[in-house]
């Protein structure tokens, strides 16, 4: 998983049927200076995250174990997470 | 999944025949800024997408759970919606 | 999917059994231009692809799926075309 | 897999129900000379590692298979082991 | 897949159950030139791999297929072969 910050929205009419319904976040990493990194990367949200927030992302096929009710998303990333709070050893 | 451009599409005869009737457009992430990024990506189109057109594409084994009929298409790369808008946070 | 030219092939006898049989292409991705793209990665080839041919490689579990007889092939990267043309659209 | 150091933990209260009493630490890969690499990741523990401990990080479909009792967490990324020792053939 | 080098091993004796009993050989990517590229890999080895031998490595869930006798092994990344010889078209 990685932590990153929500920084948009998508919306998207003309879909795959199995994506209805989802709601759409734009996400990018950071790290542990809470600095933007990357690519945009489009999750879904399940765990209503907004704007603005820290979360945590999986990816891959365990995007698709989220829980979703009673359908599968076929998604590749998912915000798993709203992140409370983080401890870095800052030591290395 | 990942914002993108469809920037072209490949004909290919001799193939795989699971892939037999799937169209196979090539899109290229784009940022914020829509800004094209990286190296083309060939995937399938079961939406209707066409040249120029941002979409969002879903990789992995995400792909093969889109919606191709009666049968499964093995992709790595399926575009699953076309993008009506995007609303970008701006304040990071 | 992407893009790749052949550029080898790779030999191997001591490997897992079931790899036996398959042959092994040694593949380079390609951009819009043609140019060989960062590093060598090992496909199997059920297409009958060879050395300099344009190809569209799957990665991921879907190169499992690619047509190889009665027997999976635990690849993560397969020859799934060859490429007859490609159309760019060259206006972004 | 990769070897990691462990660099940080995550707490995260609303989360998707199937991560409720997993362990989040943050890790960094490392190199032949123990140098931090890259961006953090997220990957739940189950095996005892603490902060700077040097571990071995499964990620993807491996990453659900990890001993977790009777349930499967849907993680992208698992400590699989806490190194012992390592063992490098400086000749290359 | 990819070729790689053996450059090392890796001991922990804490560690998820399933990966008791197995190898785990460290790899590096090489190029054409037979130049190493990039991070350490962790990987595990039931072809009897070993130190500075030029191999493949199938990474994702393909590794999860290599055989392992009758356990499965949650590896991500597995060396599939012993590389005899390469060929490759230098005309690019």
């Amino acid at each position: 998983m990685f932590l990153a910050k929500v920084v948009g929205k998508v919306v998207s009419t003309q879909k795959d049927p199995k994506f209805i319904g989802s709601k759409l976040l734009i996400v990018k990493k950071i790290d542990e200076n809470e600095q933007i990194l990357g690519e945009p990367i489009v999750a879904i949200d399940t765990v209503g995250a907004g704007i603005s927030e820290t979360v945590i992302v999986v990816t891959g096929s365990g995007a698709r174990y989220i829980d979703t009710g009673d359908k599968v998303v076929p998604a590749d990333a998912s915000i798993m997470g709203i992140v409370d709070s983080i401890e870095w050893n800052t030591g290395y």
